[in-house]
């Protein structure tokens, strides 16, 4: 089966404290998660790139999701990028304690030639330059979206809001969507989201849910109610590979497909949080993944 | 017509600045904002009382919009109660300036018979004591709900977690919610609050909607996207107001019900802040109630 979707993004590992625990050097990365979720959806290829220090048990958990790895560049030198940070109560946004950038300082999102025809590309929160590369390198996707972050929009600014303009989805989270159209309300900033060229913006509001806004439509997916979240690393790049696996896998770009698909999204936010790194992936069953998206669309039914 | 519904609040003057203007001695108080947008949906009575300086203007305006004042005690002498307070740019919470109770201080919340009967109950946010006096005289109603604010949380946490256990929904917004139950995340603190007795959590969250939450079940509706936000004053009384006024006409008490009633809530919270004051009940249709309706109806579709 040829690769649908590819994720371009971070491969990490994450030392990290939550109000539930502690993790050392657990399994992360933008890619990473995005593209083990997606793995249940669709064919994924996953570029990224990791260092000698990367374990061998962590390429057979992708591997054993069929995630692809013709774009996995496992280096035999240097370090996988290594983040610690952790979480208060609320599980709010992380302080981080550390970043070492490692290999993925110089990294380079070379596409195998398979995956430059694939038809959805996920762009996870990394420079927007290396963003704009992968753009410039794939051929005419269906399907481009992209996620980015507050350190992107206070330093590239500009290059950001020129790789946005070529986009079709934009994920981006509630602060960041007010910092971001430098407005103070939710309604008149994603307007200005959508003047810089998205066809979509998907604004993530953590357990309030996440709302998709097009010209025409708007619709609200709600949060799952965890009552006792484990670790919240990753969610946000869970909920765009469900979201973007979904599509992969309907493929029903209307309206009411994309709809479908930030249901999708919303269930695997819910599910990672669940647990630490990518615990809830080790043994997660598509039933689950089912049940979970029918509560979630009951939550959302009207009749 | 008997009275199906009655709403017991303040009647209140704003003294008020918003981003796109000010207004001085506007009709207000969630008595006055509750009843005039159940008006539009059922045979409502409002309880409350104003002061000699209370116009004859806004007798009128309620009267045209059939509210029922046989509990409206309209003094002879005393002022009506006045705040003054702005909103910053992000029309987020009101700075108050000014707050003077006048007749307000000494309400007390008396019923004329036919109120006592009445199928659904609203106690605005006042004091829990009044609260308290209402349902005291009031014979089994279907539906009692209550709004309240910090102010009591902070003040008289008992008393409101007395009164809380008796009603059957409880307005709160987001941040109260976190407050009243002691807790640093939305799903943990809806159980608390369930824990306390109502049947039914209905948590505001301003432009990001609202969430209704029972035991058995969560939804949420959107808020519709006001890019051109006015005066946010009394969106909250309008919601309750729209939520309880509906429920009064389609009868329904089911979950698919309050999940209408949701829709209805959030339809005239977005209409009450397009215009400062009750302007926008000046000359309002139900043609651009169902409307909006549809509009936020077709934001929770998922086909």
């Amino acid at each position: 089966m040829s690769v649908k979707m590819i994720v371009v993004g971070s491969v990490a590992y994450d030392t990290l404290q939550t109000p539930k625990g502690k993790r050392e050097r657990a399994l992360g990365g933008s890619a990473v998660y995005a593209s083990t979720v997606a793995s249940y959806f669709t064919k994924v290829g996953l570029v990224g790139v990791a260092g000698k220090d990367f374990e061998p048990a962590h390429v057979e958990f992708l591997k054993q999701h069929q995630v692809d790895l013709q774009g996995f560049d496992l280096k035999e030198d240097g370090e996988t990028f290594h983040w610690s940070g952790s979480y208060g109560e609320d599980f709010g946004d992380a302080t981080t304690h550390d970043t070492k950038l490692n290999v993925f300082e110089t990294f380079d999102p070379v596409l195998p030639e398979e995956y430059k025809n694939a038809e959805l590309v996920f762009l996870g929160n990394i420079h927007p330059a290396l963003q704009l590369k992968v753009i410039e390198r794939v051929n005419k996707p269906k399907i481009i979206a992209l996620d980015t972050m507050n350190l992107w929009i206070d330093n590239t600014y500009d290059l950001l809001k020129e790789v946005v303009s070529k986009v079709n989805v934009l994920f981006i989270n509630f602060q960041e969507t007010l910092m971001f159209a430098k407005e103070k309300k939710l309604a008149p900033a994603v307007e200005k989201l959508l003047d810089m060229g998205p066809e979509r913006i998907v604004v993530k509001m953590g357990e309030l849910g996440a709302m998709s806004a097009t010209r025409e439509d708007r619709f609200f997916t709600p949060a799952f109610p965890i009552v006792d979240i484990t670790d919240p690393t990753g969610a946000g790049d869970s909920f765009a590979g469900g979201f973007m696996g979904s599509l992969a896998r309907h493929g029903d770009y209307s309206e009411m497909g994309f709809r479908k698909s930030m249901l999708f999204g919303s269930a695997m936010g819910s599910i990672t949080v669940e647990n630490f790194s990518l615990d809830s992936y080790i043994d997660l069953k598509p039933e689950t993944i089912e049940k979970r998206y029918n509560q979630i669309k009951r939550m959302v039914t009207v009749e």
